[in-house]
């Protein structure tokens, strides 16, 4: 599954001890090539964890071999003790695979403020080295899990190609921001440009508009490796359109395994002045407590996603407002339209849609409802 | 109490029956001068509701004579029937009282989206007019209530005038935005643009920065009065100082009955290079439902405050930032501080300080904690 599935690549998780659940911890994917092509994106929060400066710096000229995750700390506002710890971890992995230190992205995700505790990582690491296979995909995505409930997985095949990812994700869910990380893999021959082209455009409209609590990460890291294993040599446009099919299909897994969620809700911003109004608008929506809270509670209360919508500096007349929540139009020009009691939000899937009459552009946000259960395991747990 | 202390105002409460607890639901206050001046500050929603619209103008000539006030429904998103209803609560009271339907401010709040029954409303106005004393202000204080548990009264007294003020405000409170009313009265002789000028100031650092919730109401209003009764004629710097503590201690007693709170927490931000960085800074921490559902877990999760300053456009270095917690230095230059375990978030109030090292400005933001309350009062009813 996942990243194994793209030909070239191996994969092996491994116990190292970091969590005390004792689950794994360590994940290792490696590109045996013939082609070492890589992109990446991070987290635009300025205050970066140690394997994000480190990786942004190794994945620069184009080339990883191996990507290193753990789970069971982020090692982030940890100082220069953190980095040399990142710093060793890809040494250390160099060493085990006979590759360049310089060609090893490191991710880590947890919580905040902690060193990571490294006489048990570096075991770690060799154990997951001494695992590796070329089916060992599902057990690399489950190592990468913190609080989320799945591991998250997604494939796509065709062509004569192939793409697989995996993904973890579950609080701090606003990329940009939320401990996620993702790992890529195709065995499509394409340049580092091109996949840095792709990448850059799969993720802003997949998880760009994943927003689960609006709280982005200091870990945020989407990685994408090519080997060229299959031989099949792509246009840009083709690849940017499977893989955004991938993208979408993950990011959609994480709003589904968002900390409490109990519905998933696509707010959609239609008829909008430009792509960047229709975001806006759907990102406040989506941000908003009493929305979330509402929500939850099967309110369908269109007033929050009004008094939401009127925050945002979009192009918009507030008496030419439509909204319609799960296809029943509850506001019509910015007034009461059908009864909100004709709707049902009893099914996990919710969608909302808000009309702004102002031009012909649109965009989705995924995010979903603020519970008990989000309340309770953040206040609750650290992480 | 409150807006009946300064001399030359009367005020009331009524039952119209506009709410299903059958608690009283119509205020109204009057000021029988010798002077009519005002000054009014709303929110900056763009889907204001229609009360705001009225209000606006009623008071652009720098006069009213009455404020009548309604909890029970928020008339916002009502269009043209919403407006018209405004008009008609403006003119009964005008009529009751032998003034100009135009010096009447009008204030509503209550869910939004639904029209005012005008056949109880305007018999509650009824009923109130004929109750006006001078010494109903703490019944009015109670009447504007709506998921509030208690009334909020301030008052100033000294130099030979006072200032007496009122509000309500529990949920969707980051004015700019919360369905927080605020009637302050004074019998201070100023004239309308010093009344203005005073109050954005005294707003400016009071109730902006107040964020309970980050959502920002449809019918925030903040209206002061002055009667000039007690013949004292004072410097707009001596007023606006004693008008900034009468709106602190009303905008203090807001966030510590917030819907759900268990924590009050000052978010302040120190040594940052502008006024507007460090307020800037403060919100953000404020904002994130992370660091506020780690408060509610009494967790002294720095990291998270971390991550929220890292979101913003602020001068900073992200190595040189220093987060206190009740007074702990948890974070240190970017890392690990003193231990977590030694910060006691067992009280109420909370008192979190980010050092930006980056300049000499500060600013705070009193926000509460995200709790399980909170969830459930705005999932279980519409408001």
């Amino acid at each position: 599954m996942s990243v194994t599935v793209p030909k070239g690549f191996r994969a092996a998780a491994a116990t190292a001890g970091l969590k005390d659940s004792g689950k794994p911890d360590v994940a290792l994917v490696v590109n045996d090539g013939p082609q070492q092509a890589a992109a990446a994106v991070f987290t635009s929060n300025r205050v970066a964890a140690a394997p994000v400066h480190w990786s942004r710096q190794a994945i620069s000229d184009g080339r990883a071999d191996a990507v290193v995750l753990n789970s069971g700390g982020a090692n982030a506002c940890t100082g220069a003790e953190g980095f040399q710890n990142t710093h060793a971890t890809a040494e250390k992995t160099a060493a085990l695979l006979g590759i360049s230190a310089g060609d090893v992205v490191v991710c880590s995700t947890g919580l905040i403020g902690e060193q990571l505790p490294m006489d048990k990582l570096l075991p770690g690491v060799e154990a997951a080295a001494a695992a590796l296979s070329d089916d060992g995909g599902a057990a690399a995505a489950g190592a990468i899990m913190t609080t989320d409930t799945v591991p998250k997985q997604a494939v796509f095949a065709g062509g004569g190609y192939s793409i697989g990812g995996m993904a973890k994700g579950a609080g701090m869910l606003a990329p940009g921001l939320a401990t996620m990380l993702v790992v890529i893999t195709t065995d499509a021959e394409l340049a580092p440009a091109a996949l840095q082209a792709a990448l850059r455009e799969a993720t802003r409209v997949t998880f760009d508009r994943t927003d689960s609590d609006g709280c982005m990460s200091t870990n945020d890291t989407v990685v994408l490796l090519s080997s060229g294993a299959s031989g099949v040599v792509l246009g840009i446009e083709d690849f940017t359109a499977a893989l955004t099919g991938v993208c979408a299909d993950l990011a959609r897994q994480l709003i589904t395994d968002a900390e409490g969620a109990s519905h998933d809700i696509a707010v959609t911003t239609i008829n909008a002045a430009s792509e960047r109004d229709a975001e806006t608008v759907s990102r406040a929506v989506a941000r908003s407590n009493l929305f979330k809270t509402a929500i939850f509670g099967n309110d369908p209360n269109w007033g929050r996603v009004l008094s939401a919508v009127g925050t945002t500096d979009a192009v918009f007349e507030p008496d030419q407002l439509n909204v319609s929540m799960n296809g029943v139009p509850v506001c019509r020009n910015g007034g009461v339209g059908e009864s909100r009691d004709l709707v049902d939000l009893g099914s996990r899937d919710v969608t909302v849609v808000i009309d702004l009459q102002a031009g012909r552009e649109s965009a989705t946000i995924w995010t979903n409802d603020l519970t008990h259960e989000y309340v309770h395991e953040n206040s609750a747990y650290s992480s």
